[in-house]
């Protein structure tokens, strides 16, 4: 089945995507990138137990330094928007949009598949992210194939995106990664650094209500 | 004219391409990454004085260590192949390659151009790196741009990649270079680190070459 890098934050639907990947019997190879966000660490300490428990090939933890003063989501001590005041229409984008954020990091992770002779890039990618942040969107992962198509050397052969939850929504990635047995338990969502998940910021609210709306219990311990 | 943002080596092709867009009128915001390529440290020297010489608004000097096991050029210590044993044709790619760079480089540029607000990011691509790397294409500006309309939020105009050399050599860039006082005198283009070029190169004797099929005095000291 030959091998898969997977684009992973730590977080719900990366793993979910990572999961698939290896359960249809490929070789995961887990790119997790450091670009400021105030959670890294936590989101490092989860993928590689999330690595451990899937049983990835190798994991890189990668670090690039540009959006550390560009974006609220990556200031050290910024105010992270609570859940309610993030609009979630696509006519505008919420104070936690990381310029083209994975625009750069789907690059990174398209270098490292280049790298291995990886053919496929798994990402998490779904239609809850995708109505605030446009880099989620199927019509930007069909774009971004078709750059590879001229981005790659003459001996490689380009790799693909592949976004297996493109069109999901987060009830319906929690019940998938339930009947995957996807580590759901060892995957971190918050924005913020805490010892457990604040409970409040837009990703956890995502987070609690679609294991709420799947209607499997939530193994997350909140803080409030 | 408004803001322009340059991706820039400090090299001879990506000087040149920001002083055309620094003479078109534009505010011009140099972006430099450090990869881990051997002469990062000159190439910072360089591009810090050309900043001032072409009177560029800022400088960002950006870090990213994705690179650092995964090319020749990135590798320390790795053996730079002399010039002649670089293969300029389109079916082998040289050892030199690093995976998808001009992806991760460009799509930096972009995040940084939407911070700004910046509507153009121009890069020194040309015909001479065109024949050994893709990622140095019309076709793969012409992706790239196409993936900017996805990558953006609704607030924001997609920046444009422009490439005003894609189909010069190096003796004509050399020559429009010139004929615009661009700091020619202060750029590196040597893959090493040393205190001077080093003359044998790749990079190297593609810009000694250009000098002379120019006719234009070579301001650079070599080694060798």
């Amino acid at each position: 089945m030959g091998r898969a890098v997977c684009l992973c934050s730590g977080g719900l639907d990366s793993t979910v995507a990572a999961t698939i990947a290896r359960r249809s019997g490929m070789d995961v190879y887990l790119i997790h990138v450091s670009y400021g966000q105030q959670a890294e660490r936590r989101e490092i300490e989860a993928i590689e137990r999330i690595a451990d428990a899937i049983g990835a090939s190798d994991l890189m933890c990668s670090r690039i330094d540009l959006f550390r003063n560009i974006s609220a989501l990556t200031t050290q001590g910024a105010r992270i928007p609570r859940g309610e005041e993030v609009s979630l229409d696509s006519e505008s984008t919420p104070p936690t949009w990381v310029y083209c954020r994975n625009t750069v990091l789907l690059s990174m992770a398209a270098a490292y598949a280049e790298y291995l002779g990886a053919h496929s890039i798994y990402v998490g990618f779904n239609a809850e992210e995708a109505m605030s942040y446009p880099d989620n969107r199927p019509e930007f992962v069909e774009q971004f194939n078709a750059l590879l198509e001229k981005a790659v050397a003459s001996f490689s052969r380009p790799p693909k995106v592949v976004a297996p939850l493109v069109d999901m929504r987060k009830k319906d990635i929690v019940r998938l990664g339930a009947d995957l047995k996807a580590p759901l338990e060892l995957t971190w969502s918050c924005y913020l650094n805490g010892e457990i998940h604040c409970g409040t910021c837009g990703s956890c609210q995502h987070r609690r209500r679609g294991f709420v709306e799947a209607g499997i219990p939530d193994p997350t311990e909140y803080q409030h």
